[in-house]
């Protein structure tokens, strides 16, 4: 029983990049033509393809449709619509800006555009009257973006926090699963394909700082870019502490915050503990999870699959499919940042710690770092003592603290000649509710 | 910086019934008026709200806009959508086909109604250009029904499920953190007011029949209505099986199952022991969680508070939102049947099973146990036995087998001299990725 309404008209797009998210768009445009003629009444046809090099031989289309010359679809007429993946900056951004100009809608995956000149694009496609979608850009399959702008105009958000990049994620859940340590697991995720040669992007937390400057912008309405977005990456991340974040019941997980304290907003990416009940828990592998908490609904957590050819390529997809049932787009299309914002500090977020510190194994030790602490009004709710071999180990766990006053207690213990290993700090996260 | 879109046009709203969740409704309009006025370019007014009796006093709302008759509401032309939160098949169906038949929009929370003649309505909405939307009909807050209709185009799904109705998922979490009785548990679950005082559609499996009836209607594309979906609820799931189950690292969780078997389906509810790392088990209380799996997306989750007031209010106002937006529908709206599919008969719906059993305790029961299972080919994965006292108790769990093979065994089982109880066997659920 066929609708009557299908493929009574065609529309044609024209695709900058045909790797792997890009081929597997081409293949599922093909595959489920009937549910998109269905869902969209139109039929959708990929008229052109911008590749770097057209006498390479691909299988997937046939060779006719290759260009490496973006005119030939920026002049196209019959194109309306432009899907962008061919990530970075440039020449990224002058397709997209051109595309826009000449009335195109945009569908792009680019979160490092996306993260820095994003309010450029969304002013230029409101202007142009025409779309800029990006579902991709985060979370991949997830479909984080349209539940933002569609479905929490009345949640009254505070915060949105999360898993949000999957090789970081799979990196510790290796460590977690196997005891393995930093390196070999970075080694490990990179054989199979969970981490890029150069992983820098993914394990400094920029990767994640990007999708969460995209997130807070969307959840908060207003400009937060990459800049904005202080962020600690995994680096400093050892076996040791995941091996005694276990004893004390906590798995260990990079984290994007995005979060209200009054009329201002602070975001950032960092490593955290957090309790093993705790939905993000049960996160593991190169899965993504999104909370996102309202005074309206409580908490919603949206998971799935943060990244792959297929995952991204059905949010591309989903993006085709909304800017084609509104062709027209609605006025809170590009409307991304209509109020402005202060920063929240970050010196001022109040968070539990964790610290483990190597020091010498002689009376006293812990009474000198004790009123460090003490005096700079870091309170310890639990410390652990342990011989190792040359040096003794100290696992403190602190009551919630002002990060200024951490950081000044800290600066302090470093300089002790008790201590011997350098203060790596990690955030301890509460469960869900007291993540306020 | 308020967009210049904003607030430019104003729209005029019929509320249907002024509960928990029409009062929430109404606040929440008021309150978030700002977000609204800027994602859709529209302020919208709650007009005329329904009730039954408009002599009663009511804080929220000025007194002169409660009517007791609809057809103020019906006919008054100012009113282009109307909200029904009344329940119930009747007077709700005639409201809402009037409303349609008159060209208003409607957004209604009625999952009985949509559960049982949703097809209709669908059908109606289309043939008058307007649109019919429910996000509040099933999982409170989470947008699951946006996100099947809009984000899943291109998924390629092959099953929907999870858990879908709160008061039981409160009562089984009750059940496994405090080893209560199922008795006990329902009791406490009414006096918190996580049950209602007549829980019938609740433990009987019925309200999380409805919404899979919807779920699945939306995911695959055809009509499936209550009367097609097989429910078992909870009354005899007992805390000796809780028990057993948490020694077996399982928890016990009553979920609803959407399924395709190559181009067939099958919708259904029923009590399951799932691992404890499985992201389902650490949805607690109250809480939904539905699991979309498809072979673009592979497995995406959204969880989040199944009902409330103020939850289930900013589900309607996302419709609201939605609907304002495109005030012409697109050709994807109401064509929720467009594929006519067959059912897959649950007798061959491939299970693994739990079953507890008391038993003569006497020589050989076992051995006349295990052969009755043996020659209906069920085969057993493991067996603990245990005294109880008078009698003995078998822990059986089965390796996955054709239901229809099971229950054929276990009606001999029943009949068996040694055997003292009613056998009730409970699904065994494999991780996310076993669940096919």
């Amino acid at each position: 029983m066929a609708s009557t309404d299908s493929s009574t008209n065609k529309i044609s797009i024209g695709l900058l990049g045909f790797g792997t998210v890009g081929s597997n768009v081409y293949n599922l445009i093909k595959d489920q033509g009937l549910e998109i003629a269905q869902a969209t009444g139109a039929s959708i046809e990929i008229k052109k393809i911008l590749v770097r090099d057209i006498a390479v031989p691909r299988q997937d289309a046939p060779p006719e449709i290759f260009t490496d010359n973006f005119e030939d679809i920026l002049d196209d007429p019959d194109i309306s619509i432009v899907i962008e993946l061919i990530g970075g900056l440039e020449p990224a951004f002058d397709y997209i800006t051109s595309s826009l100009e000449n009335g195109k809608a945009v569908v792009t995956a680019n979160k490092q555009l996306l993260s820095q000149r994003g309010f450029h694009l969304f002013k230029l496609a409101r202007e142009k009257n025409t779309q800029i979608k990006f579902e991709a850009s985060v979370a991949g399959a997830i479909p984080v973006i349209k539940v933002l702008r569609e479905s929490m105009v009345a949640a009254d958000l505070t915060s949105v926090y999360g898993i949000v990049n999957g090789t970081t994620n799979y990196i510790l859940s290796e460590m977690s699963r196997t005891g393995a340590k930093y390196r070999d697991a970075l080694a490990n995720a990179q054989e199979w394909g969970y981490a890029e040669s150069d992983p820098t992007e993914d394990i400094t937390g920029k990767d994640a700082a990007a999708k969460m400057a995209i997130l807070a912008s969307i959840a908060f309405h207003t400009a937060v870019s990459l800049d904005d977005v202080a962020c600690i990456g995994i680096e400093h991340v050892s076996s040791t502490d995941i091996s005694y974040a276990r004893n004390l019941d906590l798995t260990i997980k990079l984290l994007g915050v995005a979060k209200l304290y009054g009329n201002k907003i602070n975001v950032r990416v960092y490593p955290a503990l957090i309790k093993k009940d705790h939905p993000l828990a049960t996160v593991s592998g190169a899965y993504n999870a999104v909370f996102l908490k309202g005074n309206s609904i409580d908490e919603i957590m949206l998971s799935g699959p943060g990244a792959g050819g297929i995952e991204t390529a059905s949010a591309v997809v989903s993006d085709l499919v909304s800017i084609i049932v509104r062709r027209e787009p609605g006025a809170h299309e590009n409307v991304a940042a209509w109020r402005e914002m202060e920063f929240y500090p970050d010196d001022e977020v109040i968070s539990k710690f964790y610290l483990r510190l190597e020091v010498k194994d002689e009376p006293g030790v812990l009474a000198t770092i004790a009123k460090v602490f003490g005096d700079h009004n870091v309170s310890v709710e639990s410390v652990i003592q342990k011989d190792s071999g040359a040096h003794a180990e100290l696992v403190m766990v602190f009551h919630a603290v002002r990060e200024a006053s951490f950081r000044a207690a800290l600066e302090k213990i470093a300089e002790l000649s008790e201590v011997k290993s350098q203060p790596w700090p990690i955030r301890v996260e509460g469960n869900g509710n007291e993540q306020q």
